[in-house]
This record gives C-alpha cells, structure tokens and sequence, in this order.
C-alpha cells in the first residue's frame, strides 16, 4: 500500500476480536448487545457485528440512525434526548423499524406525541452519576409521570431505563472503573426493582466502553450499549480499558521535517485528521497522539516517549526522545494512534484496511 | 429558515466586510493580500474574495489547492511543508497553474526534484518566533544552501522566504500582538535585506490573523496571508483580534433539555459539530463556544456567562446565569460562536447563509 497522505488505517481483525469478546460478556450475563455505532459510523464495519450476530443497534442521532436504516438495520435506539423538531425523520424511520427514543424531557415529549404517526418506544435516560443528562434517580414523581404520560399515548410505548456512566472516562485504573460501575450499577438495579412489577417488560440499558472493557457480568440489567471497544483508544488506554496494542486504528502520517535541535518530527496529520481531543498522560504531559511503527501487517506502539505534543490545522509535531531521531527520516509514514478515536474517525470520514480496501463512514 | 438540526449559519455581510478591510490594510501597505483559504475551504466563499479582486490564494494542503484550482484559482501557495511523495498531483497542478510551495527540509527538495515535471516556486519557511517549524533566520549557510540547490533545479525557482508568527495566537492582548510582531517583523526584514541584492525577485510573505488585525502598516515586506479574519471566533477575541460581533460564523443547535437545578441547557451541538478545541477565558473557565441569540437577520452574543461548557460528540453543556433559565426553552435554537471557526467549517462540512443559501466545504 503506498500512502502519500494522511490515512486512517483499520486492524479489522483486532476489530472482530473486540467484537466477539464484547459479544461473549454479553451473552454470558444474558443481557442483549446493542453496540453503539457512534464510533465507527460504517456500514462495512456494521456489517462485522452482522456477522457476530448482533441485530439492534444504537446512534446518537436520528440522521446516523436513517443511515444504518438504509443498510437493513431495525432495530435502533437513538441515545441521545429527542429532538421533537426532527418529527418528519421520526415518522418516516418508525414506519420502517423499530425505533426507540431516549428522552428527558416532558415538554418535548408532548410536542412530539402530537405530531406521531407511527409507533415509537420510549426509554426514559437516568443520571447514574455522570451528570451530563438524565433524570435523577431519587426522583420517583417525575419517572412516573413520564411513564404515566407515555403509556397514554396511542403511538408511545414505555421500553424502560437507559444510562451511561460516562464518568468512567475519568478512571485512570480498573479499580476506579469498577467503583464507578458498582455505584451506577446498584443504582440502576434498585430503580429498575422499583417499577419492574408494574411494568413487567421495562428493560435497563446502560454501557460504556471502560465499564464494559473490565466488568464482565451484567446480570440484572437488560442490555449492554458500549461503542469505543470497537477501536479503543489512547484514552481508553489511559482508562485502564485496553492494552495499547488493543488499538484498532492508527493514522499514517508523512514525515515532511525533522528538527534534530528540538527532537521533533513534524508529520502532515493535524487536527483536520486526529481532531483537537487531547489526553494527560499519567505523568502530566498532555499528548495529543501516540505513535505506533508501520509495517504490512499494522503496527506496534511504541514507547509513551514518543507522542505527538501539539497539532495545529494539518501540522502534528512528534516529540522523540533524544536520540532517536535517526529512525526518521523524511517521507517515512508513521502511525499516530488517536486519542479519541470516535473523533478522529469522524474527521476522516473513512477507513483503508490493512489489506488496501477502502471502508464508508458516514 | 426552519433549522431543525445542527447548521453552521454564515454571514456574508460580515465575510465581506472583513474581507475589505483587510484588502485595505494590504492596498495601503503596497503588499499583496494572498488570503489563507484553509479556514472556510469554500469556493463560494472564495468567490467572495475574488469580488474584492484577489487573485492569489494560500492552502494548507495540495488537495485543498486542487480544490480551489478547479474552480478557476491559478495562483496558489501550500503553506505546508512540501511532502515529496505527492510528486503526481505536485506536476498535474504546477502544469496548470502558478504553484508556490514551502520548504523546510533539503532532503524532501532533493526527492522532489528527481520527480518534477514542471515548474514549482519554493519558498523557504523561516522561523521567526512561534517554534512549530522552519529555518532558523540566523542560520544563513543553510539558507545558502537551500537556495543554492532551488536555483540549479531547471524546474524549481526561488521564490523567497514565509513565515507565520503563530505564537500571536498566545497573545491576550492588541499590546502583546504588536509586540510579537515587532519581533518578528523585525526578523522578517533583516533576513529579507541580506538576500535582496543577490536575489531582488524574492519575496517575503507572512501573515497571522491576530497579527493583520491589529497591524495596519506591512510595509517592507510583499505579502500577508491572513485566514481566520474571513470568519473569526471566540478565540480571536480573546487574543483581542476581534470584536464578538466580527464573528460571521455561528452553529445553530436546538435546545433538546433544560436542567433547572443545574442553571443547565443540553444542545444537539457536541464536538463532531463545533470540533473539541476550547479555549480559557480570562477569567479562569475554559470553554467550548459562546452562546448567542439567533434572529432572522443573524445573531446577538449573550454575555459570556453564557457558554458551553462541555461538549461530548454530539451533546453540548451551555451554563447560563442562575435566574436566566426561563429564557429557554425546548425547542427553541441557540447560536454558539466557535472557539476556532476554521475547524468548526471543517466538522460541518458546508454552510448556511442567513439567507438560506446552502454553501459547498472542501
């Protein structure tokens, strides 16, 4: 493969492994596996948990959702709070799936049931911790009216409970993750205990990836959502979610400049590619890449020492450690293993596999 | 216009506006004004330029140059350093139009010469201050050096040096913008006076938004190639480049939840959106955009207690003062001006004017 420009590179095997590993926990705690698909955006890449026999699927939003629609996906769940100004896309994804919505919102429900047309279901999002959404789950009269207010439309039906416990993402070891987990989780359990008998088909959906990357019984609740397992991350890495070779993507990167004053190459791969997302590594320093080796069969990471220290719009510079400037030389690719995966996909807007073939993104 | 989901709106009153000024800025300084076009990588928005009568342009990259070539752009400067491997699209556009490309490195000037098929100009790109990349002005034997090779290279012509002072972007002030200026300037023309006798067709060229701002006066050296002035962002008026009312871009987002608690709204507007550069306001609080109220003639920046807080990739946090809730409500659709325009252009991929005109993205 010769590459002259910046290319997102995928490992669609290590994908697959992630995949079937992920596929596994889920059906060992007897929970249904609803990847979310956020992080790749790929029909191709759907098309491998096909093949694992994943058949529901989750996006965060109703346009990425028609898009996956469009690849014989029915069964979706739209994480993130509805938006009733999107009504026309509602009526015409829930003709042809099942499409379940999230919400947090009464008034923006009432705006929507009135302009339904066909069967939605209904998860109402629960703040387990992470703060960013949700209703409070001590907050029984506002649960209940929502209930109350879904189960009377002709065109809304009660699915259930959803979280995410996206304060993971400040763990920075396994043992953090699982407190999280553990507080998120029997808060999720005692809500769910609460309104099971009354609603005896509620299901509880939660999932991250760093909880989902170290937990690995989910008996109790009902379905399991992670995204970023897909790929994983230097983040992730950071988390305690994954080894650094568990990483899936890597950007090849010309080297156009080597600094030897400064230790520092200077490859084309910017925030137009990796986008700005940055990480503090353990020791303080904020990175904005790791950088991996290249080869036929991928890559290998190689020490923390070498990362990129800053980006601007199609610039990265990588610091080396002194010395070792002379494994570089100009036009040599490297691999930038991203710190935010899901973004750096975004800003591609597509893959290459090892094997050459280009992947869709939407 | 019904905005029912995240649209970046342009105004091109604004564009146009700051596009004369900064003309007049270049007139009065007998300079050439050779925009950055890396910032709104639209050619209608470039034909906003060439109504101002430009006709030389600047990208970030040998693809975003195509782009721009094919839409009749003859005279086009990469202000990237020059990747040899791109040796096929190098000769196809330089075979067509005047192409100006920058060098940092001897080694890559080698390679591409063995490859060229038509005429290149190469500018040399000095380091005058800001540390990403470029020859140091007082190491004159390697620009000796560089030129020497440039100018026994049949298809190669030394077109002279380019410097960006992008440490201006540190800067939180006129006073501290001028100051780097002075400094770099200063570099600038001393560096010009030791080759302009040898070499009286040389060119020096620079130019940073905060830098054309704030300066009205280039004279002594030949071009500016400012590109963030086109839109600017929350980040120029931090650097103090800008008022919050020059800022011509602003990303509509509906309103899909109000925390009461939390003095809270949650946008459909996240980092797949705005992008996930943020920068510290004065005051200590690092953010993600401001926020502004939209009308049908534009839009009117809130006060900056009204900001986004956090964003994740398609959720965005705006904190609002206690008591200013009831301003809001579900529905309803907020602007949020950018921290960095040129990369909020690059995630939204197109735009839309105030007139409801949809505008092509590279």
């Amino acid at each position: 493969m010769n590459i002259i420009r910046p290319t997102l590179l995928v490992d669609e095997l290590k994908c697959r492994t992630h995949i079937e590993r992920m596929n596994k926990i889920a059906v060992q705690s007897n929970v249904i596996f609803r990847p979310h698909f956020k992080t790749h955006q790929s029909q191709a890449i759907g098309s491998w948990f096909r093949d694992a026999g994943v058949t529901r699927i989750t996006t965060s939003s109703l346009v990425m959702a028609e898009y996956f629609a469009a690849d014989g996906w029915d069964d979706i769940t739209v994480a993130f709070p509805v938006n009733y100004l999107e009504y026309d896309l509602i009526n015409s994804l829930a003709a042809r799936i099942q499409l379940n919505l999230c919400t947090v919102s009464l008034a923006s429900l009432e705006k929507l049931a009135d302009r339904l047309k066909h069967k939605i279901h209904i998860f109402i999002e629960i703040d387990t911790g992470y703060g960013r959404t949700g209703i409070d789950p001590a907050d029984l009269d506002t649960i209940n009216q929502f209930i109350q207010f879904i189960e009377q439309e002709k065109y809304m039906s009660f699915a259930g409970f959803l979280s995410h416990a996206g304060h993971s993402y400040k763990c920075r070891s396994k043992a953090e993750i699982e407190k999280v987990h553990r507080a998120s989780f029997k808060s999720a359990i005692a809500l769910k205990e609460k309104f099971i008998h009354a609603h005896p088909t509620l299901a509880y959906s939660i999932g991250d990836t760093p909880t989902c990357s170290v937990v690995d019984n989910f008996s109790g609740v009902d379905e399991i959502r992670p995204g970023n397992f897909i790929f994983y991350d230097v983040t992730q890495n950071e988390i305690g979610s994954c080894s650094m070779d568990a990483i899936a993507v890597a950007l090849a990167c010309p080297v156009v400049a080597i600094h030897p004053l400064k230790n520092e190459i200077v490859i084309h791969g910017g925030a137009v590619h990796l986008s700005k997302d940055s990480v503090v590594l353990k020791n303080g320093i904020q990175i904005f890449g790791r950088v991996a080796t290249l080869s036929d069969r991928g890559w290998n990471p190689m020490p923390e020492s070498y990362h990129v220290k800053s980006i601007s719009q199609e610039h990265g510079i990588i610091s080396v450690p002194a010395e070792s400037l002379d494994q570089f030389k100009i036009g040599d690719r490297v691999g930038v293993l991203p710190v935010h995966s899901c973004l750096t996909a975004d800003c591609m807007g597509g893959y290459t596999t090892l094997q050459g073939e280009k992947l869709d993104h939407f």
